[in-house]
């Protein structure tokens, strides 16, 4: 899936400005707000439901397990169907998961991790088998990049996927490159796509121009072909009715759009989406992180002193000019990324309020929360580091060998 | 390949009216003449070569082996590049035939036999490999036909194909649906097509509006990538240098002129290629025959019956109102349908030219003529009919099975 900040087509930006309007979509997200997008009013924009707290009641209730903090916090925060999924749940009736990655860079930054830290939450919650797409062929058609080069790194940023934990006995990791080329039901689904999309649509929902490749122009059905049960009869046996939950950051909406708008006419499902917020650059909430400024990120390559280093120098602080200033007026945890941060990966909710009420008031300063912070992540991603090493490129081609899943629909 | 007159895009329709040119692209073959579409004009406007006597001179030159009729009679007429194919035969250097069929309907007629015709022509008379493509994927998005059942009719039609006696060891026929789905090297040489061609030009080139699939408009690149050595593996050892010559009728060429612009930028070959004329209808040259109107064609599956009722009832005459007439004036070659047929399958040329020279000074009478053809066609037929019922599925299976072939480059 595409993920990275790029050129938008400038019919796009020009809507979204002129509108004053975030830009969200899969190339581009920009806000002119210091706290990121305005994801309430995306929500309409998107034409999406609120993850609510009935919702979130709900899950507990069938499941017997307690809310992720992605929940609890909003970073998952919109959905679509998500409550015809739990109807199935109630029912004992399976599903399966999708998510994906677009691969154009060997190092994946924790931006990346989001949807898979959550879909692995998914996946052991609702113990059901989970498709991984990695879009090799859209990254070569987008960069500049061979397709030799992105199908390689398909299989790099596997091992930072498979190190996240997923159950191998219930895990399909593709490069579309390679799985393309060998299920004949997987192009099937992706031609009755292309049939029933004009570039029309394509126009209004990702903003191509005339000037865009074709490849780029017909890629779409590619992404929301692993929607459809049937273009993997390895592990449906051919069922054409096996709902998809697809958890993903809001910026991928558009395809699935796309993708709810065709299923119907196909006689096939629409598949539910879980959305969740984005991922903020260290420089602060404008845009997502780019895999491309190497100081807009931390990478999961990044060793414990680059952490304590990017963070101390470029991590946006909330806090005031001067120490007098920040312990009289106390500190903003809206816009202040260490802060944000934590929301994502500081699991104790305890702790998490404690530091609010300490940065807020000014009893914290930010060195002090950077600290928390880098203790933090240097034990998160020495962790995945010490995980990903141990993943061997026999254990990638496990996962991303076409077959049965251990499971029964 | 598309190959049946369908709905032109009226922009095209509308520019080409304007120009007072005839209509000639892979979905539509309109002239406003009774003898056809003009040729020599069409050379001009597509920028190929003329196939001139020096061509011809060389090709039995280097080949030691008399012209075929087709060649001899203009029938195919025009070229790209086929002297640089030649220079390579004087260096004892390899090539390879590609050509294909859009499978839309269970039986093919008289004019989808030609480039076959003459490609088994080719095949012996250079003994080199060859690739047959069946767009059961174009022929599925153009169609109101689901892609099973276009895959079915690939390989119906590969019955017939086979029937013309191509060398199994030499010749891969492979349907799209089937072949991407195998192969990652052609998935890949699609991509890196598709990478190269905008939008802008695919609608230039093949007429395309914004109301059209996204199937359709990046269906080009598919058409284009068996061009390319480097997409049959198993053939070509993954060489990229092996040089192609396409025979097909002149109503494919957008498809090439558009490989051909690509190839330099893939630092690949262009592609050579062979263009015939059209087969006309029954009802007379103003435009190709079509598979969905059974009263324009003579089809491979018709009996001795039909073959004699369809010339007798519905073949256009170029002879005159009443005997009398006729033996005064004589008969019009040039329009007369049961002639222009005989030019395609009598091969006896002293025989043609008896009766071109008969009915021409009204010696012979339309329905004598007739006669002729009826006869030369009932044999034709008849044999095709014998040929194609020893073909088994098994057999078909050999053809369209993924391999080496015997020629090593």
């Amino acid at each position: 899936m595409a993920s990275n900040a790029e050129k938008v087509s400038e019919e796009v930006k020009k809507l979204s400005i002129e509108d004053d309007e975030d830009i969200v979509n899969p190339w581009d997200v920009v806000s002119s707000s210091a706290k990121g997008v305005d994801y309430s009013k995306l929500i309409k924009r998107f034409g999406s439901s609120e993850i609510d707290k009935e919702l979130i009641d709900r899950m507990v209730k069938l499941t017997g397990k307690p809310p992720h903090h992605f929940l609890r916090r909003g970073i998952f925060f919109s959905h679509r169907d998500m409550h015809q999924i739990l109807d199935l749940v109630e029912k004992k009736k399976g599903f399966y998961l999708y998510t994906g990655r677009g691969p154009s860079s060997e190092s994946m930054h924790l931006g990346h991790l989001i949807p898979f830290i959550f879909t692995k939450w998914l996946q052991d919650t609702f113990d059901v088998p989970l498709v991984i797409q990695m879009t090799d062929d859209e990254k070569f058609l987008w960069k500049d990049l061979t397709i030799e080069e992105t199908n390689k790194l398909a299989h790099e940023n596997a091992k930072d996927i498979i190190a996240c934990g997923f159950d191998k006995d219930k895990t399909f990791i593709f490069s579309d490159v390679e799985y393309i080329s060998e299920s004949t039901e997987f192009y099937k689904m992706m031609c009755k796509i292309q049939k029933l999309v004009t570039f029309n649509q394509v126009k209004g929902i990702f903003g191509f121009t005339d000037s865009d490749s074709i490849g780029k122009i017909s890629f779409p059905a590619i992404q929301a072909t692993p929607s459809f049960s049937l273009a993997f009869p390895q592990i449906f046996k051919g069922k054409k009715d096996v709902p998809c939950l697809i958890p993903c950051a809001i910026d991928q909406d558009p395809y699935f759009r796309m993708t709810r708008d065709v299923a119907p006419r196909l006689g096939l499902l629409k598949p539910a989406l879980l959305h969740s917020t984005f991922f903020p650059a260290l420089q602060g909430a404008h845009g997502k992180m780019s895999a491309s400024d190497p100081n807009s990120s931390i990478f999961l390559t990044d060793s414990d002193e680059q952490i304590k280093t990017k963070i101390n120098k470029y991590a946006f602080s909330g806090g005031r000019p001067t120490e007098e200033e920040h312990r009289k007026h106390g500190g903003d945890c809206d816009t202040d990324v260490s802060y944000q941060y934590l929301t994502f990966f500081l699991e104790d909710d305890d702790k998490l309020a404690d530091i609010q009420s300490r940065y807020s008031s000014g009893k914290m300063l930010t060195g002090e929360l950077k600290q928390e912070l880098i203790t933090v992540l240097q034990k998160l991603v020495g962790e995945h580091r010490i995980r990903r090493a141990d993943v061997t490129d026999n254990l990638v081609n496990e996962y991303m060998k076409s077959r049965k899943l251990k499971f029964d629909y």
